[in-house]
């Protein structure tokens, strides 16, 4: 494992707490390679279980959302943050829920033009103001998205996503947190028809 | 109980998980009250374990940075996020952890001018890139701080602490989070020399 | 006197002009103390003079406005224009004007989510506009304000407020103009109900 | 005068206080015509007297700053803050007291390329950060200034002008202030060499 | 010829290719001098070829707007990319299309207070979005124009027009591009009625 | 060709002037298949050939900067400017120029963590003050290009081609033009040491 994986190195694995090591060879033998990030947050024991345990209250969670609209929050609002790391990995990720080879890089660049549906695109649009200037959010925020189909609950999970990954965003432009090199090539053989 | 709690209201504290029902009396038997954020998360009892487990693994922990530095980075960045309920919440902890009245509200307002150390001073221009553009950090911005005698490792801290805070103040922005009357004027007391 | 009042310093009050030695001895007669603008700006009596001639016609007139409300314009303007003089100074007068310990806290952070009336938001909206982009405001923005029930006398009243704080604002940032203690913690009896 | 002054109209001057009236016929006997400023702002004498006495103040002052130098800093932070009656009206000042026929264009569009001396050129990087961020000035800009032979008291004449005309170009933005036609063309004729 | 042109120095003419050194003398010819921007690009002469190919499809085309409309978006887009050169010398060019002498510094500082037509403005709304944020741009953007009697075609016109001036002003500030002295006074003898 | 091309759709090729069907002939046989960009030009011949005329001085020229490093270049300033068009395309001709399957991904994100040299890194500076803040670009901009071994032609074809894919954006967005599919995924196959 000779690329770098973030500023502040990546640990032993065999080191680790055994929570933690299982959680990282469970990853491996489902996606082939380590992301990064289990291994770049493995640093800080405690840390690495809040954060894993929000991530997977927010994106494995049933709900109103598809786990692809949630991965489309993530490419979004990741784009806008400069956020390499999160697009990437969460780019392929897209591509795989998605079975969609380019939906990832459009969202990446410019949500406003992406091929998805007027719903996805109000979705991301709230998602955007969620990340950008929440402090504005307001009840006319919540109709826009209630003429679209979603619930409360839905816009709980639509913002709560766009807030979880405003702080993974962070995390890794602090630490300089690098993509695997397979996230970036990863399920781009869907047929674009 | 008749002020309003979020947008989503507030849970039924007898009706809450055993885990959640227990911090919550916990807090409120330390506080005298319970902080709103605590009932505001509650709706969410996933989000909240993790919430607040990142929380305390970040604001408890030993390290470098001092409990009263952990929250002036907490004000001055929720200051710039326009974040109420983390501003008057965490503004009376920071008077606590100091003891001392004005250095919250100076720091809410503009830490530039607040009556901190210079060490403390870029601190909190690290935090506040790290809130408004954590995708320019570079190297050069580890440099300035390692000049003020913080470790790599209290570098992390910063930025972790403005990251989850990040969170935080959109979370709050999302569900219309109030801060409780309590938390306005607590603490004020402290002589002023 | 020990604390800072500005980086110019504060003058010798017996060696200032008759006229400003006692407009300053009136304040401090009324308020116990004197307010530190009246001791930054006496270092240029011309400028003092008009400074506080403007001041007393915009906010101690007759209008349509209340007094309480020209204060929530300062303290919410300064608020986004992150100068601390005036948002703690004013934020003391304006818990004096509306007998509310909680409101120039919330308005100083974030407006948009302060507990007053929605003409009064209106209002805010208006007076933020001016001090951040006056060269866009347009007969849309009276026609909002109309139906308020603000008349165009009350407009003007609103965004000259905003203006001269903008000045105001400018100026404290200018000389590093430093709040009394004494306004941190002023006027925070008032019973929250 | 067919010619609009502005949203507010233009008084009657023979209704005006005898003070504002002597002032008004004073300038017009001066310049030929009456500059738009001062019917605009006659609507409210006790805002009048204010404003044109801080105005005289700044203006009009001795000081290290020639007029020609404070009548730059009016227009370039004019420029920035896109007020079109400040522009024009002090650009037709500033060609008569420098002599010069293009300086003023220059500066109102882009004063780091305007053909200024590297002491003028540090004179409106301080005066536009004060108009644009005055709460992130801090000792080292005045440093920078003191390099260029400026005093403190030249820093407080350069930041207070630019200050006032923050609130002339929300005053003027706030009621559609008119240039009068007059100022566009006048003192043009000057040789460039 | 003494003033400075660019960075870049200006070619001898007579070194020029043919086609380069007529297209200069022409203009010459024709305004009495040689626009700096001739001069400066000649530097490069396929760059130069492309540019004022580029420029004359845009400006000297039939279509909906009028000349004089297209001299309208050079300077009120230029104005906010502070460009000097487009200001001062299509200002001029405006002035001489409109016969208007106060239109462009109107324009160049404030177009949304300028003596233009709604439509007008609604031209420069669309022209500004395109130079600042063309990524958004949608379709309600275009219905807007629609409803002003703008077709398609003029659409593209406008926002190309902009687009290319957006390249110019960058060119411009690259080189440190400078406007003859003959611009800033030509053409201000019109009269205003 | 099913597949939208711009909001003016695509012209009928044998329909198109002689020179300009050839051209797009020939870059269907080179590339097997037309990038949309030349068939949304071609609607407007005249300006199809300055586009291109401009595009191969800047792009085809000999000079200081590699064919991938002027591609890297279009590809950072368009991740900026939100151009998913020029991102995406340009992605994968810089994929080909470089033999390398991820920096165009990294570039497109954020360029100051892509793995380029520090040469690159500087010169992609420049090329975003260009592309956000011409206006602002002085001697000492030219300056640090020079400590790293850029010429001043050099940094004139930095600047040019973040001018001219400035243009090149805002087109794009203008006319909603969309990447064909084939260009997401093209040249991917590059391995990463």
């Amino acid at each position: 494992m000779s690329e770098k994986v973030s500023r502040f190195g990546a640990p032993d694995i065999n080191a680790l707490p055994e929570d933690i090591r299982e959680r990282i060879l469970e990853v491996q033998e489902k996606a082939g390679f380590v992301p990064n990030v289990f291994l770049a947050l493995a640093h800080r024991p405690d840390e690495f279980r809040a954060f894993f345990a929000y991530h997977d209250a927010l994106m494995e969670k049933a709900g109103g959302l598809t786990q692809g609209e949630r991965e489309m929050i993530v490419v979004a609002t990741s784009g806008i943050n400069q956020c390499t790391y999160c697009v990437v990995a969460h780019g392929a990720i897209l591509r795989i829920r998605e079975k969609n080879a380019i939906v990832a890089d459009q969202l990446a660049t410019n949500y406003r033009t992406a091929d998805i549906t007027p719903r996805q695109k109000a979705m991301l649009d709230f998602a955007v103001k969620v990340s950008l200037k929440a402090h504005e959010i307001d009840e006319s925020d919540y109709e826009v998205l209630h003429e679209h189909g979603f619930s409360d609950e839905d816009i709980w999970d639509i913002g709560a996503v766009s807030a979880f990954f405003g702080l993974s965003n962070r995390m890794a432009g602090l630490i300089d947190m690098r993509p695997n090199p397979e996230f970036f090539n990863m399920a781009r053989e869907f047929k674009h028809e």
